[in-house]
């Protein structure tokens, strides 16, 4: 092999690694209405049944840290990952598979905690664990699920959908997932240097954060709402790489540009406390931070304030437009942040 | 934490490590036909459509060697192992989600190559790729899978519907995909020793059982043919972990015990020669091999006569009863081992 053939993944990235992967897809099915470059796939079976699945890979040293990540929460976490893809769409979420490998290192008590977790979001979301695949591993805890899911095709939201005009929202606040990590990795921190066997990390200031963290909730509430109104949002995403990343997506599925509003941009109290006390930029926590679960959708502006009336829990950040490719985020200090998209 | 209560998962196994785990399942749903228990779960949707779910998880290490498992197979392997648990239950594979972390130490060209796998494999079993997730690892590859199926609810077969008397039926031969790895992993025996940096193994010689270890195919024609005829087994399941473990699935599940005959397992000349030069018993290959991809279902006498006008490459190695409950292997040398289930 040539030394030229040798790319790293990093170096390209992973976002153009999936593009130049989107080409192997095996054979092209007509049942599938949405493949690769949505939360979740999309099949419509023969009577005119709409089938979603979506699935997340979890590795120990990349996407949880076992000295902070009790099992319990960490199968939680795992599952909110998973049906938030499926709530993105504007769909029920159904079953799951569970698939763990397991290092020797670790007792089938602790695997038990980790499907107790499992249990918990499951009985939550109203979903049925129907199976996986358990295994060894050597040295990390490797966990993946599937999701699926079912919706009528009519109420179906795509990531593509997003209109000219549309206002562009979220729902909570963001930032507070990366928040919680800063602390809890400060804590670990704290722990290692003590050189303590033992360590009780003071986390009573940040209870917020810190659970935005480890036992995220996914906002299975907004589902229920547009059905109660018969409202739906004309394009929709989960937030799990971060507001800049995710936003994105959604412009380049929909062919438009955006205009955000920084300081519209939702970002709690406690949040804002751990930035401070970091000395680090707040607004890097909520445009970059990731891991919120909160949603992203784009909808007209009549119909968000028909949506005001029957859930509250949103804000609007800015607005979709064809006048421009790119994301533009006005900082409100006559300061306005040019993005490629 | 007590002593007592770190218990390896190796100490009471992955058979019972799964039964404890079976009763965190969430929500039960009635819409779930099948859930943990078969080689893939079953649901049915408002209209009566049926889909199935099946996932994988492959470790580095444990489930792969790259130093013997080129990217391209192992992407194969990958889906024919997805969708050989779809056409266990009888069904068609429709989609796939590809979920993968990568090391630093592998390169763009390498995923690539796996994905070129994944997509010729793909177009074999004529389904699409729709997605998944692709993020970094630390130091080893894992990959996992979700397929979705589909098929008509009378189709279905399950692990549990043998019949007393039934004919227990395998396709193809058994035993080879691990004489294959017996062989692999001795020409990594020989270049370790050799000290070379590169080394050209002697595999001519064994083309047929490298080809079943490294990329085996799954036994799509079978279904094919039970359409064709409108024949239908009464149980089924996918050879993955060995004949006795598999064979084991089908009893428990169905309430009966088996009568092997051992002498009628086919196994090739290919494996049966491996198996000499490595002075082992060529029965344990097997038996106990596993990763065949071969189908093992249960049949009436009749359909298996039917069903041999239209294929062959069947052979039938023993009977359902329900006059015991175990395994009873006769060896055809007046000796019959017997096996708990």
């Amino acid at each position: 092999m040539k030394e030229k053939e040798f790319q790293k993944v990093q170096e390209i990235g992973f976002g153009s690694l999936i593009e130049k992967l989107s080409g192997y897809s095996g054979k092209k099915r007509e049942e599938i209405l949405q493949g690769i470059g949505d939360d979740a796939a999309v099949f419509e079976g023969r009577k005119g049944e709409i089938s979603l699945i979506s699935s997340e890979i979890f590795l120990e040293g990349v996407h949880f840290d076992l000295s902070y990540h009790p099992f319990q929460h960490l199968g939680y976490k795992l599952v909110t990952a998973a049906v938030s893809d499926i709530y993105a769409m504007n769909a029920h979420p159904l079953q799951l598979l569970v698939n763990i490998a397991i290092p020797n290192k670790y007792s089938v008590q602790m695997v038990e905690q980790f499907y107790k977790g499992v249990d918990a979001a499951c009985k939550d979301y109203e979903i049925e664990v129907s199976g996986g695949d358990t295994t060894a591993s050597h040295q990390l805890l490797a966990v993946s699920v599937a999701v699926t899911g079912s919706t009528a095709k009519e109420n179906l939201v795509y990531r593509k959908g997003a209109k000219d005009k549309d206002l562009i929202c979220v729902t909570g606040d963001l930032g507070s997932a990366i928040a919680g990590l800063r602390i809890l990795m400060r804590e670990k921190k704290f722990w290692k240097e003590s050189g303590q066997e033992t360590f009780q990390p003071d986390l009573d200031d940040y209870e917020y954060v810190v659970k935005r963290q480890l036992i995220p909730a996914a906002r299975n509430e907004l589902l229920k709402v547009f059905e109660e109104t018969g409202l739906k949002p004309e394009s929709m995403i989960d937030l799990t790489q971060g507001l800049v990343a995710d936003a994105k997506e959604i412009a380049k599925a929909s062919g438009l540009g955006l205009d955000i509003y920084s300081p519209a941009v939702p970002i709690s109290l406690e949040t804002r406390k751990v930035a401070d006390e970091m000395k680090e930029d707040v607004d890097k926590y909520a445009f970059y931070g990731g891991e919120d679960y909160e949603m992203l959708f784009t909808i007209s502006e009549k119909n968000a304030e028909e949506l005001r009336k029957s859930f509250e829990d949103f804000s609007v950040i800015g607005t979709m437009t064809a006048e421009h490719h790119e994301m533009r985020i006005n900082t409100g200090e006559d300061k306005t942040i040019q993005l490629e998209l």
